[in-house]
């Protein structure tokens, strides 16, 4: 039994797997309150059930730092040598072999890192709650930057021509004002205005759109300088432009601004300071570090008629070890390779979200921050028709004499090339394609990299999953099985964000603990 | 003598005054090579000359500092009791005492600071260069977030509704996405685009819009949530709305958004770790602090056969140094009250930029981050039709217990308003307003407050004079007056903003070695 009152969003017991009303988790969204150990002596047990949590990523974490809190007992089984899972940053003498036995050690220098997998944190999302909870600093993740490029080879009047975000800006949206003010003045649209509205309108298009008293754009100082104002008389040098409306609209550089307004990706945006899997470790620690086994894949997962029984690996031996629970975080296809006894409709479901998707991401350090120096980018995201698709400037070490690009962060068919090459291949690759953009700074200045494609990474074997979650199959899944609970962010409505990862734990913890409530 | 080929953008010896190439400032403006002590050699001296700098806020400051790189021997008189001028951070224990006598002392928590006055660089600013050289550390600071509220009282349907930036976006950018398709559709701008240019417009605002595939606009999920989607089927609370067309134009929040997009504010912006004052107290470090006078107020600045003489006030006695230079970077309707032997033409060009500009701030002390837990703005601005004009949450600061909220920015006749009411008034007033916004935890929780009206605090008596730079006396002032010269943000391009002050100051450096050179 619940205590009364006290879990917000959570079914009533015996409802495990139903939805709960859209009220309870609008509170619950804000206000996380887990099982508590009370609510185990109120249903007069003293605590002290065992669950074992199968994967020490951000689903598996969550889940034994919160039935922590309540009281059970936890233990956790990690495949891998380290915490966090795909919220993985790595850090000089940091090594990982892939799944073809390529072994990469990262040369970065202190305070250098790469944020392999997760890298950013929308202010809204539940991963800013853990963070200021374990006290983990953090700072602004610089998602969006005004003096970030945009370069298409494939379009536009000028392909290959990198443009800063604000000027592009500025063009795309004084052209686009110019038509809807002109439209409006050609009264195309008075069955859809009223005097009112086109004078609202109309203010704002000439504002937004920097348009000149004739209704027309020609530019202005939005578009940025070649050279800014400085003092007396120096009013600035204009950077050549605009091109015409036509260019501009082939140019499609207005296709990458939607990214900034979009739910997840707005700013503000932050990161732990040090690098993302930083939350994670200090979560390890809260739980204690003798509860997470590394190097210890799993192999099978039984339920019993006394709980479950899981199998794993760990330093050459076979061990069991036994549980009233098992909270299973690991990707749905290792799980179809493990010995189970779950049965074959919760194989069909798992292969529903077996298929992970390939993304790669490779960190370029530099002996210098050029992109500071020459070209004045101070964090952000270039975004590019290459093959390397974004180029994201470091968010952290203003100032300091060194520092880390992500030189490529694609995915699908971009991230299926680079993974097929070797480290050094990809890095080539890489600055090839950066050079066009920066210049031969790119590559003069490199010190080392470190890439990682997600689908050859062991027990990962994938970048994510789509989540699914309105199939019958996805319903199974979050019901268990026995006394197994399934856990990840393919599990979530945020499928590859830690929000997502944490809030499956959540529900998983919730279902578990009706079911220990109810025993 | 200039050293040949050295000085990227100066004009050449005897024509100081005159306007500078604009490829060579564009030169100048990337790469700033001050005067050097090789210069004085090479023309035979062994440097050393003497200058007086009237003025420690940034203008004054990077005078002395490249002064004495080129080998000169500086001293700074500044009126105040501390560097940096209108950039002001208040601290705990900071006292100040305005022009009508009032006192008063910040009770802040360690940590907690208010930039009382210059808040932000951009990064393309010069500002940015000095940070650098000085090793100060630095951070993103929070210009704009999606997730800060508009809240209009005097416009739109629902007057008085503070609504996300987020929200609003979406909305506007929505429904002029949608009218400007109906347009294009309508054939409304048949004369304007040809085909290509109707399909890449179409699929630009489709993005950008969020349009429906019927071209209508009808929300959606960048609008942002009640309750964030989480995990199993929970796929969100949705916002109510949005409203009508005519609702959204009329809420006149779209006339906020410029902002984001203007030349010196779009982000990424940045300041100082500790408060913005860092820069110029590194500065002072940097210079010799013996070199740095507080609270010697100049009382008259003449200019003699051999140079100049500079007289000030020192812990009640008049005092007077003899210079070979002058540099004045003080607010200019100060300098109309010394005694000079400027000349009538000086002192009516001085009365063009006399007029400081009412502004004013207040720092509210909070004993809890109610904004990131019950709002979840990490950071931003927050605008209004209030007078308060402009609410800023903290950029600094985050996760920890407590904070700092500014209160209002204001300037004109809403600074006025507050600047005639007592700090504890002003409080009052900007608290009753709060409210509004963000509900009672906005007054429950206010630990302390700190506010400033630039027009009566000593010696600077206003926030800013606005530029005249195409007129006659400007021209006037930037030559100079016998051996001294001028400086001050109010001779840049750039007035109320460090690059400005830095930038008027190279400029007279340049001037003055000019100068010092041909003698």
């Amino acid at each position: 039994m619940y205590a009364a009152g006290g879990l917000a969003g959570i079914p009533a017991a015996g409802a495990v797997g139903t939805v709960p009303a859209a009220s309870a988790v609008a509170q619950a969204a804000h206000a996380w309150t887990p099982p508590s150990g009370s609510d185990f002596h109120l249903a007069g047990r003293r605590g002290g059930k065992k669950v074992v949590i199968v994967g020490a990523g951000p689903a598996g974490l969550t889940s034994a730092y919160e039935l922590q809190k309540a009281g059970y007992d936890v233990t956790v089984l990690e495949a891998r040598h380290r915490p966090g899972g795909r919220t993985l940053t790595i850090r000089g003498g940091d090594s990982e072999t892939d799944l073809d036995g390529v072994t990469q050690t990262a040369r970065f220098g202190d305070g250098i890192y790469l944020n392999a997998g997760a890298g950013r944190i929308a202010q809204w999302m539940t991963t800013m709650d853990y963070i200021r909870e374990l006290g983990v600093p953090y700072e602004v993740f610089t998602n969006a930057n005004a003096d970030a490029y945009l370069y298409n080879e494939r379009t536009g009047s000028t392909p290959g021509n990198p443009t800063r975000y604000r000027t592009a800006k500025a063009d795309v949206f004084g052209y686009t004002s110019e038509l809807l003010n002109y439209a409006t003045d050609q009264g195309a649209l008075d069955a859809r205005l009223t005097a009112d509205d086109k004078a609202n309108l109309k203010t704002f298009l000439r504002s937004w759109g920097s348009l000149d008293t004739s209704g027309a754009y020609t530019g202005g100082s939005n578009r940025g300088y070649a050279s800014y104002p400085t003092a007396w008389e120096e009013h600035g040098t204009p950077l050549p432009g605009p091109d015409s409306l036509s260019a501009v609209l082939a140019s499609r550089f207005g296709n990458y601004f939607p990214f900034e307004t979009n739910w997840e990706q707005a700013m503000l945006m932050f990161q732990p300071k040090g690098g993302m899997d930083t939350t994670w470790q200090y979560m390890v620690k809260a739980i204690g570090k003798q509860r997470v086994e590394f190097n210890a894949p799993v192999t099978g997962v039984q339920n019993t008629p006394k709980g479950v029984t899981v199998t794993y690996e760990q330093k050459g031996r076979t061990k069991q070890v036994e549980a009233d629970f098992a909270i299973v975080a690991a990707p749905a296809q290792l799980m179809r390779g493990w010995a189970t006894n779950w049965g074959g409709a919760i194989d069909t479901a798992l292969a529903d979200f077996a298929i992970g998707s390939a993304a790669g991401k490779i960190g370029l350090e530099y002996q210098s921050r050029w992109w500071e120096d020459d070209h004045r980018i101070f964090g952000g995201i270039t975004e590019t028709d290459l093959d390397l698709a974004h180029i994201w400037y470091p968010s952290y070490g203003y100032g300091e004499r060194t520092g880390l690009v992500v030189g490529y962060y694609n995915t699908g068919a971009s991230a299926r090339t680079y993974a097929a090459l070797s480290p050094k291949d990809r890095e080539a690759r890489a600055v090839e394609q950066g050079v066009k953009i920066h210049g031969e700074r790119y590559r003069s200045e490199l010190r080392s990299s470190f890439s990682i494609s997600w689908d050859k990474v062991p027990y990962i074997q994938g970048a994510w999953a789509y989540p699914r979650t309105g199939t019958a199959n996805f319903a199974l899944l979050q019901q268990g099985v026995g006394n197994t609970f399934f856990a990840g962010d393919w599990m979530s409505e945020l499928s590859a964000w830690q929000h997502g990862a944490i809030w499956s734990a959540r529900y998983a913890v919730q279902a578990l603990h009706a079911k220990a409530a109810a025993l």
